[in-house]
């Protein structure tokens, strides 16, 4: 077994021929991984039931067995998520404001990619083809490390995806997983400083915490969302309830679905009971303030401060009446995680005073949260949405994947 | 005195007002702060002699006491910064990359301040009114944290700033120093996460490792230069000892000075002795490799794989016999520390491979390193030089001091 620390050094030595690569040689290696996944498949399944009966014996339960099995149909999706991202425009290479400084220097500023991308992830042995497959296009190496659970299942994609790298002359060595689960190998991914330029943590909010508390590489922090759906006074009652319901349970277990309501006191006796209504057909659990009590009845549990600061992932809602579009901003801005916030109103001052005050990646007019999301974006695909101001936030592309430099043609200017 | 906890807090709650204020409340404050540093020199000056005297007798060398010292000019020169961050664009607000999405949803990127911006520094008090300007221009409340030698300047310059924003109206916690210096101190202000959203360390290598080492809030690295000059077979040869000698010693403190001297094989004879006669008129030292050592003769003290790693700092150079454009750009990527490297050559191949090939925060052709500065750069004032990849790399002015947010205009849309 390769250490960790050896892993990140194969990495970083394998960074300068990915990082240089044309984007014609990327794109095929792509589609080469892409047919070699599918030409393995029987292989694929056979390492998945593995990491299955491991997880069976250890009492997963059938949502996270569901999560680590790869089946045809999920071998042919990343597979065909492999194609996608040959697909879409390279980023790299792009120079912008190129421009003439008056001692007659050329200075413009190119589009690079960061060297080593780090990328810790639970779960879903997926992950490890869609995110392999984002650091390729974007230029650099990878070093993966996924969960234990799915090990087998994972090192087998990725003992797939380097032969296929292999076989098209290029180093294996661009595409990395850790073979060592252990949390002390995860540190030392963390602490990879001079070898991994940028880690994203993907998956729970406590290991995205861990990471960022551990990390002294630079890091991403990503995806924990506490998402507002807030109804102004003059909001359109049926949109409102229609946002609502698609924010709150279209997908409860993501992080760009709503998990507090906000209403406003002038139309809160209007509002409250259609939507306790419209969330009664998702049997959705209510925590309310008291004014939320007092309208909806003893059914609703009352809500404590906790309960606003809590990302449910679940049929399950917080709810506060509030005084005003600034009182609301004030709320989200205290228990928000900064991922996506949402004003239903017909006015427009308030519409543009939620827009310019609300502190988050995303902030919507008179639309569902659930739309934070790299493919709604236009993006083609994310590896994640980030929820810090550093460098990228909100969906992330292959542009966010990328660094810059600035590159200066001179005439022996001297100062 | 303040805890620093009780600092950051008091700026966390700042930031929503320095965060909607318009440019040009903004503008007018910051020219009410350089009426107010001119109008109080004295009270500057008379707190400034008490760090001066305190330095003295803990022996502070000369140097140390002139970056230490507020005279007349320095002072004239501070409030003058502040009234050019006024002149400057402001970049919150900004709205790129508009579209409308096949959905009919309308996304755009808004530049937004970050928040809350951390600065550590060391002993110059004039980055207390300088970073102080830059962060309240880009809409950010910020924590000051600098060196315990210059501390009664630094407060009485905080505290004169502080006073006059409220003379303008708003609050004073927009602007903030931290009063315990103490390393402590330093590690709370690190681990402010939730309230300080970015972190600047300013200063030594060993300071910028400090903070990278410790700090859970995200950071910006800067300023560590171990910047190199090649000198390919092609170069002229008046042009390259031009470069050399003013990246080498126009003035040797600065990070963007050079460092390192990376000569072909096939031009060393011809250049190296020419070299070594310019910069011995800088009285400068020489490490070389045998080959330089053979060239130029018993003087040159024989170069470690330390020296090659270096930042000097001084009059003093490592210099390396190379055997082709590749051979420089490995021994650059090997030792650099991601600042400005320089080749000087007449071959368009290989200018343009070195540019492609070196990872660098700036690369230059046939200039000197001297130029990455945010001045030269057009950027009109610079908090520092990123040397990292992640948000802002090369010098860093207003708009790398801002983030960004996605705003959603939407009719009701729901997924």
């Amino acid at each position: 077994m390769n250490t960790v620390l050896e892993t990140c050094r194969r990495a970083a030595a394998a960074k300068q021929e990915i990082g240089t690569l044309g984007t014609q040689q990327k794109n095929a290696a792509l589609l080469a991984i892409a047919d070699a996944l599918q030409a393995n498949r029987e292989r694929i399944k056979q390492a998945n039931r593995q990491d299955i009966e491991a997880g069976r014996k250890n009492g997963l339960n059938e949502g996270l067995i569901d999560r680590l099995t790869l089946g045809d149909d999920r071998i042919d999706g990343v597979a065909d998520g492999c194609r996608q991202v040959a697909a879409l425009p390279d980023p790299v290479g792009e120079v912008t404001e190129m421009k003439v400084t008056p001692g007659g220097l050329k200075i413009g500023k190119k589009r690079v990619p960061m060297g080593v991308i780090g990328i810790i992830y639970e779960s879903r042995p997926n992950v490890t083809v869609d995110a392999a497959a984002l650091c390729f296009k974007a230029g650099s190496a990878c070093v993966l490390r996924g969960g234990k659970e799915a090990f087998h299942s994972n090192l087998c994609l990725m003992q797939i995806m380097r032969d296929a790298v292999a076989a098209c002359g290029l180093s294996p060595d661009i595409l990395n997983l850790v073979e060592d689960t252990t949390h002390e190998g995860a540190n030392v991914m963390m602490q990879a400083n001079g070898l991994i330029d940028v880690l994203i943590p993907r998956g729970s909010a406590r290991l995205i915490q861990a990471v960022v508390h551990t990390a002294t590489v630079p890091v991403i922090e990503t995806g924990v969302g506490n998402c507002h759906i807030y109804v102004d006074a003059s909001a359109d009652i049926d949109m409102a309830l229609d946002i609502l319901e698609n924010a709150k349970c279209q997908r409860v277990s993501v992080c760009n679905a709503a998990e507090s309501l906000l209403v406003h006191r002038d139309i809160a006796a209007a509002f409250l009971p259609k939507a306790k209504e419209r969330l009664d057909q998702h049997s959705v659990i209510w925590h309310g303030c008291p004014e939320t009590c007092a309208i909806l009845g003893d059914s609703i549990i009352p809500a404590t401060d906790e309960d606003y600061g809590t990302e449910y992932l679940d049929y399950e809602i917080s709810c506060k009446v509030v005084d005003s579009t600034d009182d609301a901003i004030a709320h989200i801005n205290r228990y928000n995680t900064g991922h996506s916030e949402c004003i239903v109103t017909h006015d427009y001052f308030h519409a543009q005073r939620f827009l310019d005050a609300v502190d988050a990646a995303a902030v919507y007019v008179n639309a569902s949260t659930r739309f934070t999301d790299g493919g709604e974006f236009g993006f083609g695909a994310e590896i994640g949405i980030s929820t810090q101001k550093l460098h990228a936030r909100g969906p992330m592309g292959l542009k966010e994947l990328t660094s810059n430099k600035y590159i200066i043609y001179g005439e022996g200017q001297i100062r």
